[in-house]
């Protein structure tokens, strides 16, 4: 009786290959175009410079009220639904922000206490539900490979509708990768790009999603030395090294910060992420003060180099830094909302009219 | 010094006959007209017709980008105040949908601890304060007879707007029950309609609101059955059978759930509403696994039959049934967000202008 | 390194002159044009009655379709960040309500268990987030001084955009002490203006910020007498009076609620304010019984007099007085969601547009 969605088509072997933790997630559609966005992985070179590129065009039409007005009105008919039981600011805000910007209306879930979960659903019957109303989801848990799981649902039913992983458990935040990629590439945009360049990942490396999506993705540009620098106890996991090692790229493990921001040519801070302390207080005994960013450390740094951070940040950068223009991570932030606002538009087919409109305006 | 507004004209005595805990609802504009949505009985079967295939051409109308940019224009001046001191996912996230469908801006006031009720404001005060800043208020609240009372508060306001009852207490949830009506006509279009239809209600009967509603829109109908199955202590109420008595429709009560199934053309399984115990624990006491819908029940379903659950659902219907085409449940959800649309269309009359849309486009 | 940017060029000393509180905020922007909303007093005479007439356009236009359509039209472009971390029905929704009339698309923070500060964040950070995402920011706190400082925290960053303070602290309150200014223009409209007007305030005089920010504001009128009336524990402070003395404004302070009734043009009742209490139950040894207002005063109030209220009330006014046309509480309610419009319209210059529809529609 079970309808065999088109979608599936794409095998639940490949998937499995690129994450442990994915039930049969399928990606693509029929078309091979994107449809969920579930993993860093999933996105080859060529995808990420045309999210890339497609950011770019977004954020260059956003510059006056017309091409405002232009980009409100692609998906102004389409609803999105932000389920976000994993609390979160800026990535809600910032996704919050990229549809309104292309004229998608948003539900939202974000606190559990006001959703009907206590009456004992399964979370398969509640996205379920969200795919009865909307035309995408947007979702955020703790719990590992949950998005992954939904979309395999939601693919073998009646209503197949796109997921967005808005950041699933430990493992998987494909949207803050994405716009880390982005950041990469504008800032080298004139400096020959990501190739060959170094980056340096510094803080909480073990337990940061960020840093492990990133340091994938980065798999797929030429020569890129990465370095990985914390406290042994917060030092990058065994498998990024494996799948380092897999893609043949060149990597260092140190606990040496001031040795090491000379060598960035983007240096990557991060904090401490004692949400996922398995004991109380684990991560208090660690002492982090030797990973922060000071003023003391701009002189360090190469010329042309960048300071990045996911945010939120505690004391790993200074603020009297934020005014050095190698400091790139507000601008990292906003680039969130062009790269989501991309994501969007790609997934159901508006890059050709945006891509239309940035050529007859420049 | 009181105005009486022009709706007051409708006598309290006649709804309070409807129901009970009304307070001196006044349901409809001077035009005889929908205004407030308060309560399943207002509406007779000519309103219900009428509705259902409002709902069906909004439905219609959506499927492409043109026709829901139609709809999205038609109330894109209004905004609606989405008041849900109850918990509820589906309801507000459909009612939400319904808004934007429809192009109306919505506000929401979901949890008690952000709003300035804790200053110590009367609930009319609140009331009144929406009306100030919106054009109509949809209310959830687990107050019984809360909503007819403040459209009585309202009605006699100088901003006299439209309240939807969107649940409230254990009596009313008055579009969960116009939503059921329109599944049943939609499932029933090519089978006759609903006249001389059996329908089987299935678990908590006593205290499920969407029952108590459902069972008394039925007596719209001509020759419908109705078959209450569930355990001793959560059969339907006494009042309802008087209704159905006074209305001259047959029913019959049962504990034998298996007995039951093959007499249905509609089974409307519902949960446990143990969010109404007066005791704590008091539905764990009661064996309520032999009225669960599973993959073994569908040899016993007729085959132009159809299953229907309100939701959440726990284990009331295995999920493999899902995939039976009987199963309408799914479809019964999404077609809460139709209603819901037709209702507020009706409300703020735009159903000739749709109509004539749909009419234009067939 | 640091930019300063030209919002700057209004001298902090200015500003600490007006509010102790204030550290550096920059009002106004370059060209001397309305920017951010922090203070009752940054506004003189000529801007309230500017901000006046706008809003009462705003409330003209509003009043048919085609009006609504043109508003909404006017700033469809722009995103609102609404950050309430202390709870608030009203002013969020009437906020909410105007971005609503002008197309503004709004993102919210109102609970702070969902949001990212739990992880350590600085509220510059947060602010700037926002900013990085939003047009402008209306925030509300109970830390008074927040907003000053965030404006001044914005003008100096990259992206300086507005700020409009929505209540922070026990002191500013601008929106609503301009939605006050605004329902006694409208009220005093056609019997010789504010000037000359006796104004009785009553209640907690001490720590309801609405009053302090309105008996300053109305030190712009000519021959205003302002009366304060409230139990001694709970008088006006002794900064209002000295700013009062130092503008050469006559004022009385009583403990005889019935003998300042029939003095009033306007009486202004107030709540206990007890969420400020030092001490717990503090509020309730306090009899504050004989300031409220019920039926019996309606006699003892001149027949052209106005009794207001900023909301919530408890019991300072009885719901029987609401019927009583000098009852302007709930126009008054009303007229914040008016006054809050024209703020906006006024920061992104659309006042020109909107007085020019206006023109054309009389």
């Amino acid at each position: 009786m079970r309808k065999e969605h088109p979608l599936s088509e794409i095998a639940w072997a490949d998937l499995q290959q690129l994450s442990p933790n994915a039930k049969a997630p399928h990606l693509a559609a029929k078309d091979g175009r994107l449809f969920h966005v579930l993993l860093a992985q999933q996105f080859n070179r060529e995808q990420l410079d045309a999210i890339g590129e497609l950011a770019t065009n977004i954020r260059f039409i956003a510059k006056n009220e017309g091409g405002l007005k232009f980009l409100q009105d692609l998906l102004a008919h389409k609803r999105a639904m932000l389920y976000f039981t994993q609390p979160s600011t800026r990535t809600f805000l910032s996704f919050c922000a990229a549809c309104q910007i292309l004229g998608v209306k948003v539900g939202e879930v974000r606190d559990t206490a006001t959703s009907s979960e206590f009456k004992g659903e399964s979370q398969e019957d509640s996205v379920r539900t969200f795919s009865s109303y909307f035309d995408f989801i947007i979702m955020r848990t703790e719990v590992g490979g949950l998005a992954e799981r939904m979309a395999w649902v939601l693919s073998n039913s009646d209503r197949p509708i796109p997921i967005i992983n808005a950041g699933s458990g430990k493992d998987q935040h494909p949207t803050q990768a994405l716009l880390d990629i982005y950041t990469l590439q504008r800032s080298f945009e004139e400096k020959g790009g990501i190739d060959g360049k170094t980056i340096v990942f510094v803080g909480d490396l073990l337990r940061g999603r960020t840093v492990r999506s990133l340091a994938s993705l980065l798999t797929n540009y030429r020569n890129v030395r990465q370095i990985f620098v914390g406290p042994e106890k917060l030092q990058i996991g065994r498998d990024v090294l494996d799948m380092l090692e897999a893609a043949g790229v060149k990597y260092e493990l140190s606990e040496d910060f001031r040795k090491a921001v000379p060598l960035a040519d983007a240096i990557y801070m991060t904090r401490v992420q004692d949400e996922w302390d398995v004991e109380k207080g684990e991560s208090k005994r660690i002492d982090i003060s030797k990973y922060c960013f000071g003023v003391k450390h701009l002189a360090l740094l190469k010329p042309a180099a960048v300071i990045m951070h996911p945010f939120p940040r505690r004391g790993e950068i200074s603020p009297e830094v934020d005014h050095d223009p190698r400091a790139v991570y507000w601008r990292q932030m906003r680039n969130g909302m062009w790269i989501r606002a991309a994501l969007i538009a790609a997934i159901f087919r508006r890059d050709a009219a945006i891509q239309e409109y940035y050529e007859e305006s420049v």
